[in-house]
């Protein structure tokens, strides 16, 4: 469990701290990372915003957005609630937490940006834990600006 | 502690998914439920927005939402900050912790719905937690929309 | 790592419940407390919002803030997301998390005031964890009101 809290500790600052090669590194190579709105997964509806099927799209996500797109420049700051933790067998626990997303502009003003829950697969592996699947369900729907970096 | 970590989980998660009736399962059958805005606390008007004695008045409120009101129709989020833990007795704890609440329409807007603390008093029985008091104090006093649900 | 939590908790607590002074004696004598902007750390710039080099001058801080200034009157709320911990030795860390600020004016009203990075240096000294050093990064820079209260 005490591990378990430092990994979300990770996942949110690495974030938050631009260091977003270090954040996919908290990934296993067959690791999926999908975003999806809270009324679409209700509905049903096979959209997500983000979709990755692997380590490698997760990291081309990441490498087009360092050297091809131009975004709209802001800090994220995530902050993360107690995990709830059901272990799927002695190295697989899903982990499930509330997030708060927020965005500050180039200005120095802060908005909310997202609220809505993260669903982990977290294995353990030669003790260290890494995130074998991720669906973030975001309550906030009407992103206002480009999703560009990950929730 | 980790423990009392997984029951503050538990409590919000369930919350936000509309699982109100295993909420209510986490307190005790003499449980008070009460919620407060911090103004009236102050002034020690004996005002409360929700207050519950029992857990039969518990249950019926979440009966009377589910099968009686119309109501704003929205999904709640509550991120809740680190626990302060004092000890009552060898199976007893004053918890508290701060939340935020935040509101998403069906338009999938989000907003802030409500900062405080909750105040618990946390019991342990058959090595389970339990819920024995919780005064939910909240900040915020202009809430913009009927407060149907529990905070 | 649980006791760490536990100053965590203390920290927004102490803060929010004006119990200034109380937060003031979680820091050691030696102890530097600053925030700064991000905007400005980043660019290298030796601007600070709050600096204070010593547990004096935090105090004079507060003293200052009770008895001589007239403020906007407030209520603040913490939300502190889990922590990222480093031991730099047997009895120290570095501590980093983040955090959102709320505050909640006097007709009740809640906003968001700053999101940002706690960084501390936190030592064991006969088993009591103090703070020796916390830089607060706000990632927020236009703060609507005057700083009165420290982050």
């Amino acid at each position: 469990m005490i591990n378990i809290n430092s990994l979300l500790a990770q996942y949110g600052l690495l974030l938050d701290e631009d260091r977003l090669e270090e954040w996919v590194d908290l990934f296993t190579e067959d690791s999926q990372y999908k975003v999806v709105t809270r009324e679409n997964k209700k509905m049903n509806l096979p959209v997500a915003v983000i979709w990755c099927d692997n380590k490698n799209m997760i990291r081309d996500r990441i490498h087009s957005y360092r050297h091809v797109n131009e975004h709209n420049l802001h800090w994220d700051r995530h902050v993360i609630g107690p995990p709830r933790i059901n272990p799927i067998s002695s190295s697989e626990w899903q982990v499930q937490a509330s997030y708060s997303l927020f965005q500050t502009n180039l200005e120095g003003r802060s908005i909310l940006f997202s609220v809505g829950m993260y669903d982990f697969k977290i294995i353990e592996k030669n003790n260290i834990l890494k995130i074998n699947y991720l669906e973030v369900v975001s309550d906030t729907a009407s992103f206002e600006t480009l999703l560009a970096t990950p929730i």
